[in-house]
């Protein structure tokens, strides 16, 4: 008997894997704070492969409340197994000239959305992230999309708070975040334990982010706030912002089912 | 100096308190079943005060996801202070000869509202509860409100899963939940553990809820499914389904500010 | 039929209620700062019934590391309902010209436990607390009850980090922590929802904890540090050290069945 | 600048890694359970290279409460980076004619110790994972080891209780586990994403566990109860119990840096 699955545990079913084969569909909540960190250390974080942005330092903190599920799957009636949320920073970069955005650090709380995005070559570690809702009926105990609403979200890791947004919307945002706007290029990274070849990763590449049927709302612009903390094991506040730029809300959707190697690294 | 704080710990500026003091304002997505129970195990479950209804193990589970806030509090842009969820499960009963809902069984996900439960006579245990979401865009991956959306939640306390429900929207209902209807009726009570003293409980009281600016928005209902399992140190099964009638989704408003005590009990 | 149960929920057996009925066995590894914080914010914690230490300021920051059980209880068989971990701090404090200790911020993880402080007037919230173990054979991964042994814990509560302690062992100790040996005092409150009565709590009493079949384990002692760090909603770092004394480390066991009521507090 | 560390996130400093740089040293409490599944679905869990045992559907369910730290690392004084628990099941299989112990499910409550075990091809999902602990001093509270002593522990995930067992000790072992005996061998799997090449995982190899330093105390063995409970996702009942041999408890050190590669297997 053969045993399948996408991802392990695998078993002739195929059914327990972490994660469902894909595609995999996303729909989601968002509040993104374009800012400027230190142009030298957002060039140090870039891999093999990547050359600094025209403008160093550009960068972006991404907070995003999810639910998703796979081609077919039962998640979206067992939530907990399609609901997740993720903070992540993301810092512009060139790709063969051309700008990309890296994401540098990510963290994520469900185990099943972590390992799709070691898939996908996001560095991804186990978070807690809170975001302020919406809801259909007008309340005190919620912000109206509109002028003057004020969203918040934080994102935490081991005990520790990682960083916190705000941000007031203003008015209807034209073109949306600027600085999440190049396409994402990854490292898919997985590691070799042999004691001779720990050296030497079982893959490390650059690969390039491919998805389809993206549609996003009416996106919200503001003023913003960010604050990124210090705790142990992390290093996120390389990034510390230097200057604010926009906050933006907004809600998207995509499916993913694909990804394109852009080139494999050495060691 | 005098300690301030609607509750400990209780500090000169009262701003330490669990729970900071009422008026408390809700905004949620709910997710109610009306069902029936064994007509006897209904009855035996409730206190002093409450006879059984005319129709005895008339019930409902009812899962919500919330957000709230107290009075200018700056919960909402720290939402890991305003949001959380929880399931219960109320039984119709009668105080003097009208009907009321008596909330059996409780479990939220977090502390605050733990405490702001017991004040207001809820028995909340604490307990993680995951409800699917709606989004503002179309997706595979949230239903739409209409026709044929499936939504699904759960329970779980201690890493046991305690209930699980599903509704699938059929039509906008006229009425909404039946058995939700009658007012809450709860029992506050709070213990004594001084030796002699233990069996006269320091507060033991029959209350109704008191709620204003109540808002709800359109009431969706379609058939439904509910089931409830047995855990260690659980009894909510005793009110297992017999019979399940419709299932209802919708978003509701309230503040809350007050409580009316309706009888002293003895013990 | 008649409802039971120590506390809520309430029903015939008794078996669903949050904590169950006194005897409560305790055991537990323990991580303990003696220190000093400012003497006029220490002070000022005091509730009514309580005058300042004559050393005002004295204070001691404890982790404990917890298995209980009731009376005959299941619970150690099933550690999901008798672990838990805890951190507080206490002030001492003077009643009636005798030394005691006073809780002013305590955190714990489990939801049975906060309740059973509550009812015993600990001002519980919910917090994750970390300590580090020993083991009963040698490893790098653990440390060895002795001269130079480092032990560390943490507190946090709702992703926050709020305290962090270090203690290296140096020698077995003779006396123990001084700061935590007066006898516990504290506050058992309930307030009240009623519109008219808010003011007015339901339970404001003076307690003095009771517990038998005390035993400890040889205890350990060496220089310590604390850290307490700022949080929103929270007020600890009133209690901020202003120098620290001694660290201790050992084991303690007992029994709690009682309180004792010193005094009724007026609001 | 060239980016370092053995895991994502890579930075020039190396210190944001998820999962520091081998080696890695642990120790840990057990409780194991040798029972006996049904044959053919054990050897329908085997990966390619693996052949059924001798005794098809011999299997083991260890539960295990761990600390560990890496080489000079400051984990064990941040024992939120050093402590985690797990369970998993092991069947027999045979390599080559030689009896193995494959991993075909196992849970645990730690990102780090996850990704840590994908490296070494255990197929970790994330739960949450309870034992009942000892303590060096006498108590109502806690087993004390010796004849009668009882032991439990369970394993949840996603809110589901997955295993449940319980071990009576009865006298010291001689041999401890027998169906844990044969070393551990793994698949290390790693999936591509790329649309034409899913089917051909980026890694897929058959791999042996490497441990140094290995110590283990006093084993205690007696009878035991096994419980696997079906879930949302998963499929470990497939290994359920058809009859319970013994139960062993025992704490256990070793050291891991590393891995021997069998086999590189097809897809």
């Amino acid at each position: 008997m053969t045993l399948r699955g996408y991802t392990t545990p695998r078993t002739p079913s195929g059914r327990a894997g972490l994660v469902p084969a894909p595609p995999w569909h996303y729909v989601g909540d968002f509040l993104v704070v374009d800012y400027w960190a230190d142009p030298d250390a957002a060039s140090s974080l870039l891999p093999e492969g990547l050359e600094p942005f025209i403008e160093p330092g550009r960068c972006a903190a991404v907070f995003a409340d999810w639910q998703s599920c796979s081609e077919g799957g039962d998640e979206l009636t067992d939530p907990v197994r399609s609901q997740y949320k993720e903070a992540y920073i993301v810092t512009s970069a060139l790709l063969d000239s051309e700008p990309v955005s890296y994401c540098a650090f990510i963290w994520v709380d469900q185990d099943f959305a972590m390992a799709r995005g070691w898939i996908q070559g996001f560095p991804k570690k186990r978070g807690e992230v809170w975001m302020t809702r919406t809801f259909q009926i007008p309340s005190i105990a919620a912000p109206a999309i509109g002028p003057g609403a004020a969203f918040g979200a934080t994102c935490h890791a081991r005990g520790r708070e990682l960083a916190r947004v705000r941000v007031t919307l203003e008015r209807e945002s034209e073109r949306g975040s600027v600085h999440t706007d190049p396409p994402i290029v990854n490292v898919r990274h997985f590691p070799r334990l042999s004691a001779g070849d720990r050296e030497r990763p079982a893959v490390h590449e650059l690969v390039r982010a491919v998805s389809r049927d993206r549609s996003v709302s009416q996106i919200w612009e503001g003023p913003a706030a960010l604050e990124l903390f210090d705790a142990p094991g992390e290093e996120h506040t390389m990034l510390a912002p230097v200057s604010v730029a926009r906050g933006y809300r907004f809600t998207f959707a995509y499916t993913v089912d694909d990804l394109v190697t852009v080139k494999e690294l050495g060691t």
